[in-house]
């Protein structure tokens, strides 16, 4: 049932021939001014010979026995999406499990990345497993160790259904450590798999099965992956086919980013950091924003321009007049005066023997007045922080400085 | 000396107003049907009480003292890339070090980041300094805690030239545990300020300064940033400069590195993750590229596409015979024949009772023979690996599982 020789799965692989192969082949080409035609005999009597040890009354009795059933395309459920393939496109897939493929897979996502995966990329693949199952969007990945395994079960433990695509029959439980799993998945979910029932998997198979995970879901997300990892091949697929391709960041110290890191740093993949953000990326224009990260507010913010110049002309030590706070804020002494009263009402300041100086005593504002020179809070008040921060300041030790003293520097 | 007033300066600014401020702005605006104007008289009195207070002299007088000294545009040590700043450009700067300002920042970059960096980001900004160092490349930085002062002495460590750019006077140290690191700065490289001697930092001359840390490098690279940073300021001040902007990922787990995903995210800044990839950026075109990260090949590589077909469909248990091999790999049964010769040659698989089957025991693979099934190698043979992972192969535990499985899914 899987293609083997078609062009669309050939690409990947013919990428990675060694710099020798790729020689050869130069060679080849040079000799006879075009690719050497693949002898079409050998090829035929190899596929009768395949064909000969084919047993498809055998394969749908095995399957009817697991319980799959197989679906081709014209089917009530099956996917239409994957007739992007183009001839590519599977001959038929085995399904097993309680959920409607077709209907599973009109908002998915793939999330996919290494086996090996580090603690760091089976935690975000598990939070993006129950984020995009929370917001109503169907995982779809390989259900192998590691990243896919973890957005299986973060899909399972928000009672969502998934999508499993194996690169063995649907009845074979590959990784073994799996079975569990699998079965929780064709409980909630379902598994899919275009190999008969009782096909183990092979290179070729887990490669050629990556398309259909790129080609069911709107968009595909690799949480990690080394430099030489099945998920770039995924990847891949989901660019050939002009679906959204997405990859999180991590350590670059982490060999298991390198991969995602490529692909950001060659601006195939959008980085993605959250659930939302990915749903951004596949979700509907408009509908589906995600929320602009931001840093929270801080009361200063509130403060109008000159307001917040006089603060900053303020000492921490001693105490300075109006006079010269005036000259070092750049503001007319009236000017200077108003900001003055107001920050002191708010508390920002207090009165020294010889002028003004901050306020450094108190953890927590007062809430600020509904006064001319401070703008007047519409919101509620954020949580009390700390001393607005100052330059003149002791040196705060680096680890506990406060995340506001950053918009300092 | 700093031009708070300056348009340019003043934009970074305006776009952190908050939606309050930026609303009663509009109203403003609305009702006037323009912005409203400044009133120059008050700004012109403010300027000339900051006049009455200036004392060029003793400003001179200080400079000298501290051992500082002052250039202008037209200077020998003038950067002339100041000159992109327009009228923002600064008046003067004072220079603090032995080494030469306009020579240091001919091949520069900026590392920039969070004060309160975490150890992964102290960690980045040193390799980056180091590495940026070893290929003769300046690092500029601000000379705060966290990721600037990691950047300078990763620098210092290669005995290269490093330019601090203060926000106080250059005589100032601030802060003031960094004293050690200046004083090492000012033997090795130089600090440089638009302040005159005795100026303490402010806010606003922070954000200032970030526009020289801009636009003395030819490009600038974020290392660790919060959603509000410092260092995404000066990302700003480069990319109105067109100078190139980089940022280095990190968790998404990580508070610290989320102005950076917000960079690569909105696609302003390239993903970089070694010093190499950002000389790559800055450098010159063709002589400065980074190698592509790569993984190491593997024996199997080598292998040409039938003999690889063949390999593949050889089991792990029992054993076939080279028929029903033939038929499972798809190549014709003379080709499998000549492909299980040249397996076996090369210790990739062996006899079994009941035909051939994938070698185990060994650790690695005797040289592979220069025969017509196995291309021969030209490169020398790659360190020995583990047996190729094969799919019918009991599960691996997933910690333990080699880089080359990952090539398999």
């Amino acid at each position: 049932m899987p293609q083997t020789g078609h062009q669309y799965d050939q690409q990947p692989q013919a990428a990675r021939q060694t710099p020798q192969a790729h020689e050869g082949r130069q060679i080849t080409q040079d000799r006879q001014y075009q690719r050497p035609r693949p002898d079409l005999t050998a090829r035929l009597n190899a596929w009768h010979a395949r064909l000969a040890a084919a047993n498809p009354a055998a394969d749908l009795e095995a399957g009817e026995k697991a319980g799959a059933r197989l679906i081709i395309p014209g089917s009530p459920e099956w996917p239409t999406q994957l007739d992007q393939l183009g001839p590519g496109r599977p001959l038929g897939l085995w399904l097993h499990g309680s959920a409607d493929l077709r209907f599973s897979c009109l908002k998915s996502v793939a999330v996919v990345g290494a086996r090996a995966a580090t603690s760091y990329g089976n935690h975000i693949a598990a939070e993006f497993g129950v984020g995009l199952s929370e917001a109503g969007w169907t995982v779809v990945s390989g259900g192998a160790y590691g990243v896919d395994g973890a957005a299986h079960r973060g899909a399972l433990a928000a009672d969502s259904p998934t999508v499993a695509v194996l690169a063995c029959g649907a009845d074979v439980c590959y990784p073994a450590g799996h079975d569990t799993l699998f079965a929780a998945v064709r409980d909630q979910g379902v598994v899919v798999s275009e190999c008969p029932p009782g096909v183990h998997p092979t290179r070729a198979r887990f490669l050629i099965r990556n398309r259909l995970i790129a080609a069911l879901s709107r968009g595909t997300v690799v949480v990690e992956a080394a430099l030489r990892s099945g998920a770039l091949n995924t990847a891949t697929h989901a660019l050939s086919l002009n679906r959204h391709l997405a990859a999180v960041p991590g350590p670059i110290t982490s060999g298991m980013s390198a991969g995602c890191h490529r692909l950001l740093r060659e601006r195939k993949a959008i980085c993605v950091t959250s659930p939302e953000e990915m749903i951004d990326l596949v979700g509907v224009i408009g509908d589906d924003l995600a929320r602009q990260a931001r840093a929270p507010a801080v009361p200063r913010d509130k403060l109008n321009e000159p307001t917040r110049k006089v603060l900053d002309a303020i000492p921490t030590r001693g105490g300075a007049g109006p006079a010269s706070i005036a000259v070092a804020a750049g503001v007319s002494l009236d000017a200077a005066l108003s900001a003055l009263g107001g920050l002191a009402a708010a508390g920002y300041i207090e009165r020294a023997t010889n002028g003004w100086r901050l306020r450094k005593e108190s953890a927590s504002y007062r809430k600020a007045p509904d006064s001319a020179f401070l703008e007047p809070p519409s919101t509620p008040e954020p949580a009390p922080l700390d001393d607005p921060p100052s330059p003149e300041d002791a040196d705060p030790p680096h680890e506990m400085a406060p995340a506001t003293w950053e918009d300092y520097r």
